[in-house]
């Protein structure tokens, strides 16, 4: 079957979504509901959608949206290779990195798949070599640091799977070197970070596609230049993760090159070279491979059709109903684990980069909003701070939370009858029930209204695999509302414009208010 | 003249406000508009607001809300002493600890300037002779390391502060002690914080105001373990911030307590003993009191009735247009300054905590939006992210950017002819022309529809100053929009049914739904 692109606002299943009642909160919460609205994912983790505006009507409204939209065949026609990303004709091949789902998949008359995992073998021997002290600094001397150079996505996933993985990997003896990254152009950023490490004992890992991102080539120039002060050659601490056709490939200046290619989004880079290179040097080639296993598990019920037995689909679908139906604007991403401090951010790029768009695939204008707003903070954290408007504000703002029945470190203390971790689990149980149901109270001000939707997925603890089932499952999710928009999730023209102006700012080529702006910061 | 608490749609400049036509930015930017749009802040530091959809109409019709609102005078109320937060039968008094901007507030027979005064001059005398060494620890070797333990209020505004001039303090030879913080109840936190710092030479800030936070006392009893673990006598290395009637309070577990009280909200506590152990422990009292000076000073421009000259009020009015009559959802803080990565943070529980609500401050249910959503990140890293979706989504997202033209730690390269620092500041003048200007294309998925409303606030440096006036810039912005929607800014009624729902969860008193979560958690 041909796949069709047609606009949301186009699909019979939409109008049917529009004319349902949402299911109310307040009402329906039960232990059975709780039981039966959830989905197995990848890892043993589940996804319970219980405290979603849904029931049995919107769902089977929104199997028939899936299956009108063909949102599976799509991904079908993604996973094997097809231009998926039109404006810039190319593949969208991410998931490869973790395993092959459908076809062989060539391009160029390479076997992509063979070429992502060469490059892991590659960056894996190199991790052996520089844990076992085979490759030294020049005094021979183990290095003890990774430092990331890159930004946007070649910064904020490596980083937050980094964060939260590196107190699990120290416990259980598998932080093998310490991660840093400089990202921002910012030069206090680059300063701060050398400050606060050991520069003769640091590999620095350049990442840039095109090997021509001005943050990146800059920081690179910042770091050199803090390795010559310190009397040591760049060339024997520095690795270039880039295209192999870029300046960055096959140059003496690294250590070594390992690569990416056009087929795979920055934002979708956290399981490719980008990723693979800090994360294998930091934690193992190993537990590189146990995130990259789970990964793909979570990817292979992203093949499901039964929206029900399809976690990503599913998250995907009813984000739909809550954005285009229920006309909610922004979205909460909130883990109930302090080391997933910066997942939401890595998931604020994700998405908005994503799908923040008012054109379809084919460039036309869109008669329906599309991506929504993305924040988050861990859990309990943000119960003290911005849960207030959650609660009580005047918008309803769904949420994504995510738990673990067991802390990663294993270290805890008994206060009052429970461990920090059970105290952990019962605040994000109390959160969900009380944003569902509410509470009457003739104090209007103590009055919570209820019926504010939230989902969770349930893990038993956060280990390489589950990261890996995670991470997939949010670029699934995101993946298939941007099917189901109509997008091409996979460009970010919407960059562009700043960066010709920034130029022009630079080079002096302003008037009117921009050179006015410009005076202001005496540029 | 008494002061009348009127909601906002009651107001007869509301109804004059949303028949006046948005200045359309795409249209109106000049050189002349930069310049006059304007307003002059504490520290050197400008409020600019030319790209924002206002004319001199509109701006004429926000200074009628202010008066007819009696938004400064209301404010005078507050500052000298009356009961400002009605729903909890408080004063409101965080402004007072930066200086006495009217009357002397006397409350139970004590001069509050005083009381603040006193305990900062305490905390001075404190964090002096831990930096002597004269309070050292058992083995008389002076502490390193000073390590909080908060959440909410107590964590994200000291923590955001602190890392704002880290890098700072260092390079100027001010970085007396490393600070570190401890927040979520999440054992993994603590347990990852004390991995990476010297128990032995750490001092810890025990902050909380009624010595009862759940998170904070479980948080202090895993510090203790790993202080009697490692041998130490736990109360040699604990402090406590606290109110003079908690359990903390006179405590020999304590090597000394500091003291707040019921008036200082824990989202407006940075600028007490909050914030005021441990910036003096990690900078010096100095650095705080310089800190404390730049908020001052930024307080009396709040004062100011005229709206042009007040830019705490003018940026509060201009959001209130934005969120009531143009019916934006949310605002993203954009500061370019990579020492600012957490100011965001701050801001969102400051601003969505204080006026995130539906009721008025009578608790009578409001008919308009209050509060919107508040997320952001450091730029140029945006830039690389979510900002896709602010350029070209389907929802118009206001902007506020900070920047500054010199960097903090005044290390630089020169890279293609301009600094680490002239990149960044171009980036920032760009971004504001290219989401207010747009940039026509017949490729449509190349289109910038443009007229994306932003307000910038231009700095020399980042310095003690300058954070001051900012963060009370943004205070009492909230502040005059919690005035301006008739909220009760100063009390978190939306926080505490969670609370109470986990304590029964903890204690097995649950059944339906929420029993079934519980299980699903095993707890």
């Amino acid at each position: 079957m041909a796949i069709k692109w047609i606009n949301y606002d186009q699909l019979d299943a939409s109008a049917k979504l529009a004319s349902d009642a949402p299911a109310d909160l307040t009402k329906v919460m039960t232990a059975e509901r709780v039981q039966k609205y959830s989905a197995k994912m990848a890892a043993g983790m589940d996804f319970n959608y219980a405290a979603k505006n849904v029931d049995d009507t919107i769902l089977g409204d929104l199997q028939k949206l899936a299956d009108e939209a063909g949102l599976v065949e799509k991904f079908e026609a993604l996973y094997n290779g097809e231009v998926i990303n039109t404006g810039e004709n190319r593949l969208v091949l991410h998931h490869l990195t973790r395993g092959q789902l459908g076809n062989k998949v060539e391009k160029d008359g390479v076997d992509k798949r063979a070429f992502y995992v060469e490059q892991q073998s590659r960056i894996a021997e190199f991790a052996k070599k520089v844990h076992s002290g085979e490759i030294a600094n020049e005094k021979g001397e183990k290095f003890t640091t990774a430092v990331q150079i890159g930004i946007g996505g070649s910064d904020l996933g490596p980083r937050a799977m980094y964060l939260a993985l590196e107190n699990w990997a120290r416990v259980n003896g598998f932080l093998k070197m310490q991660a840093q990254f400089i990202s921002n152009v910012d030069p206090d950023d680059a300063a701060g970070v050398l400050a606060n490490v050991d520069v003769a004992h640091s590999i620095f890992i350049l990442v840039s596609k095109s090997g021509t991102t001005l943050e990146t080539l800059t920081n690179e120039a910042f770091v050199k230049d803090a390795l010559k002060k310190a009397g040591l050659d760049p060339a024997k601490h520095m690795i270039a993760v880039t295209s192999e056709t870029s300046p960055l490939a096959g140059n003496s200046d690294y250590l070594d090159a390992f690569f990416m290619d056009d087929y795979i989004g920055g934002r979708y880079s956290s399981t490719s070279a980008v990723g693979g290179a800090i994360l294998s040097l930091a934690f193992g080639p190993d537990i590189f491979a146990r995130f990259l296993s789970g990964a793909a598990e979570e990817d292979k019920t992203a093949t499901e059709k039964d929206i029900l037995k399809n976690p990503d689909l599913l998250d995907a679908l009813i984000g739909v109903y809550e954005r285009n139906v229920l006309g909610y604007g922004s979205t909460a991403v909130l883990p109930y684990s302090q080391a997933m401090s910066r997942f939401p951010a890595h998931l604020q790029q994700l998405d908005m980069e994503s799908n923040g768009k008012s054109v379809n695939r084919f460039g036309e204008p869109v008669d329906y909003v599309t991506g929504p707003v993305i924040f988050g903070e861990p859990g309990t954290n943000g119960q003290h701070s911005f849960y207030q408007l959650l609660h009580q504000g005047t918008d309803i703002i769904p949420l994504q939370f995510i738990g673990f029945k067991e802390s990663q470190q294993g270290v805890d203390v008994d206060i009052q009858g429970s461990t920090s971790q059970k105290k952990l689990c019962a605040n994000v149980v109390a959160q969900i029930m009380a944003f569902a149901g509410g509470k009457a109270d003739d104090n209007k001000n103590k009055n919570f209204a209820g019926n504010r939707p939230s989902s969770i997925i349930v893990g038993e603890k956060l280990t390489p695999e589950a990261l890996g089932a995670l991470l997939a499952h949010f670029e699934n999710k995101v993946m298939f509302q941007g099917f189901a928009w109509n997008l091409n999730s996979f460009d970010q023209e919407g960059v562009q414009l700043g960066k010709v102006l920034a130029k022009k700012v630079l080079a002096h080529e302003t008037d009117g208010a921009l050179k006015a702006y410009s005076d202001l910061f005496e540029i």
